[in-house]
């Protein structure tokens, strides 16, 4: 009835648990989807797919704990590093230049993601009243519109790159600001402590799919790709590449958007939705894992959070990725968007040279090129996820078609992190989307009522969300050109003047 | 050995008459792919797909006349119409305005697309001087770049929709401009006379297709979608969805780029590969032949071409489509991009009227009002197809991931019009690539060397290419910028004077 990855076993273990009768079709040879916690010698476990789990993520929160995971905390405590010119910058928690104005430029910048964010509806951004305008528009046209420096340039694209593995002039800004807004702000979005990156599973996260197909049993079927989908009047026909058949009377579909093109469907979609299908790639990503004898940068006083701006370096960002005994000493490294497609060409080999010589630069220390173990995913290459994290919108996509993401197609319901409306792109997002799409099919049963599809969750009492404290400085710090016009500059004075500082920093 | 469409008969043809054992794999009931000839009362016949031919189309001409197909001329007399502001302006060839800076700023544009085209190579865009730079643009960024006023960006506009199906803010600048310039530039592309448009084939575009099948009597297979491709070292091995097996020393694919994503690859996709096709959609567009009593616009000294810039209005530019013979009177309508997802929801009726009464407004009569028959094709409701003309290049994609749309994956060499470096998304580019992918495998198989699988085409006798005649005003006409500083005004001055004239006209 019900299928693929965590969307779906969780929608079919909410049915389930309801007394439907339930069956999960997974086109691979496991269960998890973009979560897959890999085993070896050298580094235990390790989770080479999504892993992080912080406040407000209350439903994957909730699940875990029911199915007895335990979280914890990443590590934090030191300085974080960012890479740019070919050295090494310490900060915490946001940059800060010996140049005012790259600061000031870079703080506006920040609280502009989500000032414009507080205007768009996290269920329905074609709603924002400016929603046309600033879908006609790509990421790389906001930087370039409001930031006055090359600093603030810069680090805006390596902050598209890092959220959504695709570059600044590929996104819609619209979608790009909606999907910070939809995580509860930048903050909380990008934020190691008190925000998504703050936790991880003890034992990895693709445990939480694992204990699910434990609870539904002989419920989920392996290696089962869905490759026609016929709907008549009282059910839907699943047709799979192994040649089997199902009848169910609904589908939850959990497929990523673009892979829903492997599917044939009788009637065929509606044009709105084959159009969109098309038009929502997965993003590009390859992680890293590399593995050393000591934690050689927590000694130094780094918390192993780098962000590097450096063209011949894979990796765009790391964390500390240890384990909580403080086993396996590790850093865990995202190579994102054009960098993951380029970077993955080139032999495992080189590639861990170039990321061992990068750490070491950062670190400023040799042993970060004598790694103990090394461990790579590239997404792009699973023929059922296609990339990772998740699809991103190209400029003019979302306004016409976002829509219909969502929309029933008969008694096929979606599911799927990307139908989310918090947490899109996330575990969370996965949770919220599969238990939203089981309640649809509850509805259209007539077991409940249409105002019970959707449901608030209460908060996790043992991850609540604080709110973020801010400095006086980020609140206040003005934008350049209200720098330059509060100096008493006339407007076109600080034209002029602005015209000769823009680009030069 | 070979499969799918146009560009899949031509190659086949090219091997069969080479003494191989060809087998043509066709998913559809029918061949031709984006060409279809539909056959009715009240109408005769019509192209309801790809239908025109023109000078420079050398390929399509030789393939057309070996098969016996015959070519008219588009009738082209009287004037054309452009439909503004709720009011139709007659002109020819260009639209000229009272406002002598619109006109100027028109004609500044138009020229510069192709002077920006003389710069990117046909067969390697991604080779231009500045190709990153203005990949990250989108066509949108380079009228607001260059165009003065708002009537020529709207004019910007409309070609973009018309040409490729798609927004402005959708597709990459380098991309647009790389499809103006492989066509020959802007005046072949879009001219009736002279140019991409001036012909027609008797008979229907699909006959050319249909006689191939015939030549190839049962080496073409209909129904036969292919959804598995296995490679060995000695060969492929095809499934299709109604689980037949087919060996091949080689295979020409030449499904549509997004659509390859239907079919299941062992071993997989290159990473490069499998993300390009998630990044290049197929177009959107509804084609509408609406029938009349009488020619009546030609009797009113029109051509029977209309640029419609009316939002309420489904159709965006229109053709005289009445047979050579003077019998079906007819206009053809072209609904693209956005239009064509937003109007293909409504009821044909309702469609249908909303194109009469922007008939009727345009032609200033209520004849238009009743049409005696009316065809219409949604392209993007064809699974096959997934959308038309032709796939569009979104920013950034073209640069990270052109170089791999006609790369070799072992044995399987790329077809389909997207490959094309002449005429690449028309008939004549679906040639060229079939012809190219079928001397491809001759060379693997050594029968031919590397440097004949690229050949020119002779140019036809029937159809040959005149140079384009310029206007003193179409060569020298300022930019409105440039104008603005000729008449002696500073560049300072220029600029705020330019600033309050700019998005006001």
């Amino acid at each position: 009835m019900i299928f693929h990855f965590l969307t779906g076993l969780s929608a079919a273990k909410l049915l389930h648990e309801k007394g439907l009768n339930v069956l999960v079709l997974e086109a691979r040879d496991r269960v998890g989807g973009r979560t897959c916690t890999a085993y070896g010698e050298g580094f235990g476990y390790c989770d080479v797919g999504g892993s992080y789990v912080g406040p407000t993520q209350n439903r994957l929160l909730r699940l875990s704990k029911e199915l007895g995971i335990e979280t914890y905390k990443m590590y934090d405590k030191g300085q974080y590093i960012f890479m740019t010119g070919g050295r090494p910058t310490e900060y915490k928690p946001l940059p800060t230049f010996w140049n005012p104005f790259k600061t000031m430029d870079l703080l506006h910048m920040l609280r502009l993601i989500d000032e414009y964010g507080s205007k768009i509806p996290a269920d329905a951004p074609w709603d924002c009243p400016h929603a046309e305008e600033w879908d006609r528009m790509t990421m790389k046209e906001f930087w370039e519109k409001h930031c006055w420096t090359q600093t603030a340039i810069t680090f805006g694209d390596l902050l598209v790159e890092s959220f959504v593995t695709a570059k600044s002039h590929q996104v819609s800004m619209l979608w790009f600001l909606w999907y910070i807004k939809q995580c509860g702000g930048f903050d909380r979005c990008c934020s190691t402590v008190n925000g998504g990156q703050e936790r991880k599973f003890l034992g990895g996260s693709q445990q939480i799919s694992l204990r699910m197909q434990e609870l539904l049993g002989d419920r989920v079927r392996l290696n089962q790709p869905v490759v026609r989908v016929e709907q008549g009047k009282d059910g839907v026909t699943l047709y799979t590449g192994t040649q089997d058949r199902y009848q169910a009377r609904y589908v939850v579909f959990s497929i990523p958007v673009p892979l829903q093109l492997k599917v044939t469907f009788d009637p065929p979609l509606p044009t709105p939705r084959y159009q969109l299908i098309q038009r929502v790639p997965m993003g590009s990503v390859l992680k890293i894992m590399m593995y050393y004898e000591r934690p050689f940068w927590r000694e130094k006083g780094y918390s192993g959070l780098i962000i590097i701006e450096e063209d011949d370096a894979p990796v765009c960002f790391t964390y500390d990725d240890t384990k909580p005994d403080g086993s396996y000493p590790c850093i865990i490294g995202f190579c994102p968007a054009d960098k993951a497609v380029h970077f993955s060409q080139l032999p495992e080999e080189e590639r861990k040279m170039l990321i061992c010589k990068s750490y070491a630069k950062a670190f400023g220390t040799d042993e970060a090129l004598k790694p103990t173990a090394y461990v790579e995913k590239n997404w792009m290459q699973e023929e059922y996820s296609g990339g990772c994290y998740t699809i991103y919108f190209p400029p003019g996509v979302l306004t016409n078609f976002g829509k219909v993401l969502r929309e029933p197609f008969g008694r096929i319901y979606f599911a799927g992190t990307e139908t989310a409306t918090h947490w899109s792109g996330y575990m969370e997002g996965a949770v919220q989307a599969g238990e939203r799409a089981a309640r649809e099919t509850l509805n259209a049963m007539g077991r409940i009522s249409a105002d019970q599809i959707w449901q608030e969750e209460p908060e996790s009492k043992d991850c609540p969300a604080l709110p973020f404290e801010t400095t006086f400085l980020q609140r206040n710090a003005p934008s350049v050109g209200g720098f330059l016009k509060f100096l008493g500059l006339t407007p076109i004075v600080a034209g002029v003047g602005a015209f000769a500082l823009k680009g030069k920093l």
